[in-house]
């Protein structure tokens, strides 16, 4: 077994930025900055803004070797209108960066806001509305640059860079880091927190060991903060794991991550600390998905559905989802079995795939009906002819309605399970294509199959 | 829709005796009796025996017409030794019945009786002890003369001897008529019970609408009879329906019944009332089996083996049933679902059958693990490599024992699964045979089936 202290050094080595590196985008970041203060000035719009600042793991000094990730952030005064914000920042957000060399253009989130790119460095000009700690937000992002503070200070009296490095580089390698809604995992931010608060990488997945579905975790910086109590009584949340926002008590800041992820970082810490290698932090998920392709296969069927590429992944992995488990109620209702089912999108399609155990039955289903000290059997033996008591109710043999899981996808496809299934705006199944013997993995890209007649 | 009084009347026109048959049955039964006495005092052991008395249904004018059984019990009295009984009922019921032109021999049941044909007539001749009312017994059949009396003495004052003729044969109509192993219906004595409680056949039905599964049915006669309180304590039983014993209060005369027909008499009750049809008295129970027949099929399989055939339906289908459930068991531990399996036995061979909607599957299986809490998944994960998370525990695709019920019906009776079903004593997998397309059905005999293609 190798040794774990030599292991993170060698994982430090490379993920760790080199100081030149660090130094040549906190210089870049500085400059975008005092050219943004110089064209509000020259707009006359100083009055409109509280200050500029500099936000995201760059910051902080948190983030991986070759994140060349730059999150300037405008913070305007409470009292300026949405309107004002938004055209002052397509005003000087894409002149800046132009000026300096760069090209820019604009995104859309909760409002716009301006993306560039200056040699190898992807900027992000934001505006948000100032505001204090555990004040309400305005604006979505409102809260951003008090994490920046937060951390900041923090790390400033304990230098847990670096753990807080590894730890997101554990995440990236198990295939869980990234709140947005298609990994629905650990963000940067709840990284920091988590080992500010177990005080390093290993404390952090150590202390995993011990949580259970609902953990809890309040920082002592909260306490120290805002003077309260050790009992004092924080809000509730129905999330596997509750981590405290020390901006914004009312927050959780693990509110995406799913109950599988949650379970899947404490397993996969006891695996690493019992025994430790390199290769947990390397796509280790790819790893994983590729031991368990090695196996037969039930029967497999893909739903490839045209997707509209102006769409973003935090919209359309959510609605097609929502329509697998609508699929899958359906699937099941009809006495087949799904071994396995997984949603995929790349830029042109959403791919909706399954694993069948069950995919053909014969044409015969028991339909259970109401309880022989019922006086309604009369209703259901005049509906069912081929009716027998079992189990104290009368029951009936019934034709199926599908056979087989094709017969279901094509009245899927065809529209005629409307009533029945879930149609999501930009995941309609009406537009979709039937693929047997395929399964699109998302980490193994698109699996065949060759079914050995059964 | 017919009207239920002309049903009735046409029934009871087939099924009671004509008077001459009953005289011809009743001067025999005399005949038998008094060779018995007769032979019992030229023997010179008149000074062990209390009575002969005639009992059964023929004896009490409750039987249908063509039952031409005779049940003669020779009551000794209590201090008789079992061995001076048995010698006793060899030596004088044999001489007795070809006495009388008739040929005989031994049956075994607890003790030896006597059995024998005169003409037409069935003659059993049954060595008992005379024991009082709510006595404990102390051969098995002792209590027989005492129902014997308690039916006839109520029926002097309460002629319902054709409504339970009514009883019987639309039990026996609906396939739940006899209280054997094989049957686990109603004895006839429990149609007497039944029919003195309600007060007609048509009451009996319209009364078990109200039946519940633990139904507990006290007779008046029997607070008459013990001049006990209507809130006496009567002794529990695990059982669909409770009929206390007017001969003994501590038995319950529907133990045999069955769940299953306690609910179809309850149901085919409600049926006819709603629909009376003369079709429930003739053979209704094969009606059924064929009307359920046409339709489609899952796999089937029987399992085929040879019969002792000296062993009596009562010890062998116990057995079948208790071999059938130990092989379900293992069936739906190995993921094949079953639609309907029965059993059933002639003279040379038990038949177990099955119906399978699922009987065969892809070779993966999903072996679930230890939660993700457990600190004993690393044991699980050694021995699975194929692992992965799922519902907060770990699982692990691994390979099936079964990829259908064919190699496990093969293991069957190869005597490889020894040690995973029961082996009873007369009905042993070890000497199966297995039929694949083939349903042994009790009513319908075989069933063969082309599967088509699945």
């Amino acid at each position: 077994m190798e040794d774990i202290k030599d292991i993170l050094r060698e994982v430090l080595e490379d993920i760790v930025p080199r100081d030149w590196e660090k130094e040549k985008l906190k210089r870049l970041s500085r400059r975008i900055i005092e050219e943004l203060y110089s064209l509000i000035q020259e707009e006359g719009l100083e009055d409109l803004v509280e200050d500029i600042v500099q936000v995201g793991s760059t910051a902080r000094d948190t983030h991986l070797r070759n994140d060349y990730d730059i999150d300037i952030f405008v913070r305007f005064k409470k009292g300026v209108e949405r309107e004002v914000l938004k055209e002052t920042i397509l005003k000087v957000g894409r002149r800046a960066i132009e000026n300096l060399g760069g090209n820019s253009w604009v995104e859309y989130a909760e409002h716009p806001y301006v993306s560039g790119r200056i040699g190898r460095y992807e900027i992000d000009i934001v505006p948000c509305y100032k505001i204090g700690w555990n004040e309400g937000i305005i604006s979505a992002v409102d809260r951003t640059p008090l994490h920046n503070e937060f951390v900041k200070r923090v790390l400033k009296s304990k230098p847990l860079h670096n753990d807080i490095r590894l730890l997101k580089k554990f995440l990236k390698g198990i295939g869980i880091y990234g709140s947005d809604l298609k990994t629905k995992g650990f963000s940067g931010y709840l990284c920091e927190l988590l080992v500010i608060h177990y005080g390093s990488f290993i404390n952090t997945l150590k202390n995993a060991q011990r949580w259970k579905i609902g953990e809890k975790i309040v920082l002592d910086e909260i306490f120290e903060i805002y003077g309260i109590d050790r009992d004092y009584k924080f809000p509730e949340f129905d999330h596997p794991l509750v981590v405290y926002d020390p901006v914004d008590l009312k927050r959780n800041v693990a509110a995406a991550l799913s109950r599988e992820n949650f379970c899947k970082f404490i397993f996969y810490s006891r695996q690493f600390l019992e025994n430790p290698s390199r290769e947990y932090f390397y796509n280790y998920h790819r790893k994983v998905a590729e031991r368990l392709s090695h196996r037969d296969r039930g029967a497999l069927l893909t739903l490839r559905i045209d997707r509209d590429s102006s769409i973003v992944d935090d919209i359309i992995y959510p609605q097609m989802e929502k329509l697998q488990r609508s699929i899958n109620k359906l699937l099941i209702e009809n006495d087949f079995q799904i071994l396995n089912c997984e949603v995929y999108a790349n830029e042109e399609a959403c791919y909706l795939s399954w694993e069948f155990l069950v995919w053909e039955l014969p044409n015969v289903k028991v339909k259970v009906g109401p309880p022989v000290f019922n006086r309604r059997t009369g209703d259901f033996v005049k509906k069912h002819p081929r009716y027998f008591i079992r189990d104290c109710r009368v029951c009936a043999y019934v034709e199926r309605r599908y056979r087989d899981v094709y017969q279901l996808f094509e009245d899927i496809v065809s529209g005629k399970l409307k009533n029945r299934i879930k149609h999501p705006k930009y995941v309609s199944p009406l537009n979709g294509r039937i693929y047997r013997d395929i399964f699109v993995d998302r980490y193994m890209s698109i699996v065949k199959y060759q079914n050995k007649g059964v």
